[in-house]
């Protein structure tokens, strides 16, 4: 049997790697091509994903020689904190693994967010292998390096880069999540079509039912080419000194909007669709473009499934205020002259923001208040 | 005033820097020089080093305009451990902390490593400096990227690499060493000699004495050459795939005596300086060379100032045995044709090792007995 080819190779200039959307039954094989020879594997996962594979996967990798210590966590956010994190040190090195032992992140952003970081920290580093399941992890953080776990000052603020030797998306896996989790998912596919693809971006606006409804042949097309302009951006900026930062277009204003109405409320597709509607707004009245009023109507399409909540307006003006990627105070926003013309700027009128919020949540469940916050 | 100039450059292909043995007050001037220039400034260090010099160092970096966030660890190698790396991260989060905020590290070997590895992992990487104070820091440990904290299965598990802006060695701080730490700290300076410099090694024999009383002179010396080997070792294998083994030279025994010892028996430096005994014996059973004959006499002469206690051969053979580096159970060992020409090899008969072992323990406080351990 040949070699599986990959989809797509992320071109880091010194760690190229492939992404690749084999069947999970292929791993074992996927393995022994990147000389992933280590007899011990090691498996992280949460409770949901192990239900559903974590026993045909250890099947195969046990039939191809393998023995796998396997760490299931609890499903959710608070996953990613130190508990857990000391949980894999304490299973891995307890088990005896060397430098050669790989760690398999099966799962989404949580788990590949915390298996990453562990594997990035244990013997000075481990072999990595991002097992995506959920849309957002196949077509948004498994790729890239970034890994981390959440502190009690914000998320993501303890971690480190740390590239996987190769990702595998089983497109599949997409099928068992939950209908919520796979159309919000998709915020980071538009995302990703509005700041560098206008053709891809039509894809999705012509096929805009069939990507809902998840009609398999076009989950395929769509969760390559999202993964694909991922690691196009990510392979000329490894560590987020340019433009990866486009990448968090509707993100600066779609993580204040979770912040304040507390994790879980939104999920975090969500918040980024709201998020990109805040952008899109923004950028339209600082430089008008007719491809941003269609950019407008194309996010509003997608579903937020949100119980009313009232939000002040000063609180997420302080939120954005302590994003980790805000410099000496100041918020650089990442905004479109039209789709797939991006840029940054520091420079943004209050009242400009102040309005593209009201617009934004009157047309969601959530309620904008103009309640002063404290630090307003 | 013109900048300072390192004296030496540590020639990373992507990331050279360099090391400097400026006087502490010269480190305002050495963070502009590197344009490190956040307002805010992290020191970590314990208790015994910031009775020394972080009065000093704050007034300074005050003077500069800075605002210092001093934290003070206790001292010694358990603060190497999840608790005091949470309490950095709780302070410097809290503290408002963005990504071009520098944390410098002042102290000897535990507080760069646990510094280090808090730098490495906060907001995915802060800009970090090392000032060490102790011999064996400012010729081995801040040099070369190691960064870890321990973990009750062993030492160094947990960690990172992640290479400093620069390095700062005031030669001045080695005067407030206790004797014993200085002369113990002396074993990576000579295993340094040994293992890369001939013509370094004559200087160590010639100037004994000298070395071992601290005489100023001397002490510049020595260390900046010690620094420049291990400097160069590292710039050809950051991820110590390679020729970075050989700086164990000494280590894979001295490990071992450690860990059956239990911490605190012998220093660091006396345990590699009786691993490097063993290691001379090996070598010269191996492959004779009258040069390993006189250097095993020179590395007699520097003292070992333990308790006396038994150790047990099967538990050192254990030991050996789960050293981090060990990979697929067969441990690597690195030995001399003669000084200046190390290699690597797994093939060392079992009763050579004995008999070193036997040999150097017999002329050492310690007692060597046969008693079997449970897994000989």
């Amino acid at each position: 049997m040949s070699s599986p080819a990959p989809f797509h190779t992320l071109a880091l200039p010194h760690h190229p790697y492939g992404l690749y959307a084999e069947r999970l039954a292929t791993v074992p094989a996927l393995l022994d091509a990147h000389a992933l020879d280590s007899p011990q594997v090691i498996v992280v996962t949460d409770e949901h994903v192990a239900a559903h594979y974590l026993r045909p996967l250890t099947h195969q990798l046990e039939k191809a020689g393998r023995t796998v210590v396997p760490i299931v966590l609890p499903p959710g956010e608070q996953t990613k904190a130190p508990v857990p994190l000391q949980r894999i040190y304490d299973t891995t090195l307890t088990a005896g693994i060397d430098r050669a032992t790989p760690v398999l992140a099966l799962g989404g952003g949580v788990v590949g967010d915390l298996a990453g970081f562990a594997a990035a920290t244990l013997l000075r580093g481990l072999p990595l292998v991002h097992l995506p399941t959920s849309l957002i992890a196949q077509v948004d953080s498994s790729i890239g390096g970034k890994t981390g776990i959440n502190h009690a000052v914000g998320k993501n603020l303890i971690g480190a880069f740390y590239q996987p030797v190769f990702v595998n998306a089983d497109p599949t896996t997409l099928n068992s999540l939950p209908l919520r989790e796979w159309q919000s998912g998709l915020a980071e596919v538009v995302k990703h079509a509005l700041i560098a693809a206008p053709d891809f971006f039509d894809e999705l606006e012509t096929y805009h039912a069939d990507v809902l409804s998840r009609e398999p042949q076009r989950v395929s097309s769509v969760v390559q080419r999202a993964a694909a302009i991922k690691a196009g951006l990510v392979a000329d900026d490894v560590h987020e000194q340019g433009q990866r930062a486009l990448l968090n277009f509707g993100h600066t204003f779609g993580h204040a909007l979770e912040s304040v109405c507390g994790y879980g409320v939104l999920t975090h597709g969500e918040a980024v669709f709201l998020g990109m509607r805040v952008a899109l707004r923004v950028s339209h009245r600082l430089t008008p473009h007719p491809s941003l009023v269609r950019a407008l109507e194309i996010v509003q399409g997608f579903p937020v499934d949100a119980s009313v909540q009232s939000v002040a307006r000063g609180d997420l003006m302080a939120s954005m205020q302590h994003d980790k990627k805000v410099k000496n105070g100041t918020v650089r926003y990442v905004l479109l002259r039209a789709i797939g013309d991006p840029y940054i700027t520091t420079d943004v009128p209050a009242q400009v923001i102040y309005d593209a919020w009201a617009d934004t949540l009157a047309e969601s469940p959530l309620r904008l208040t103009t309640t002063a916050a404290s630090n307003e």
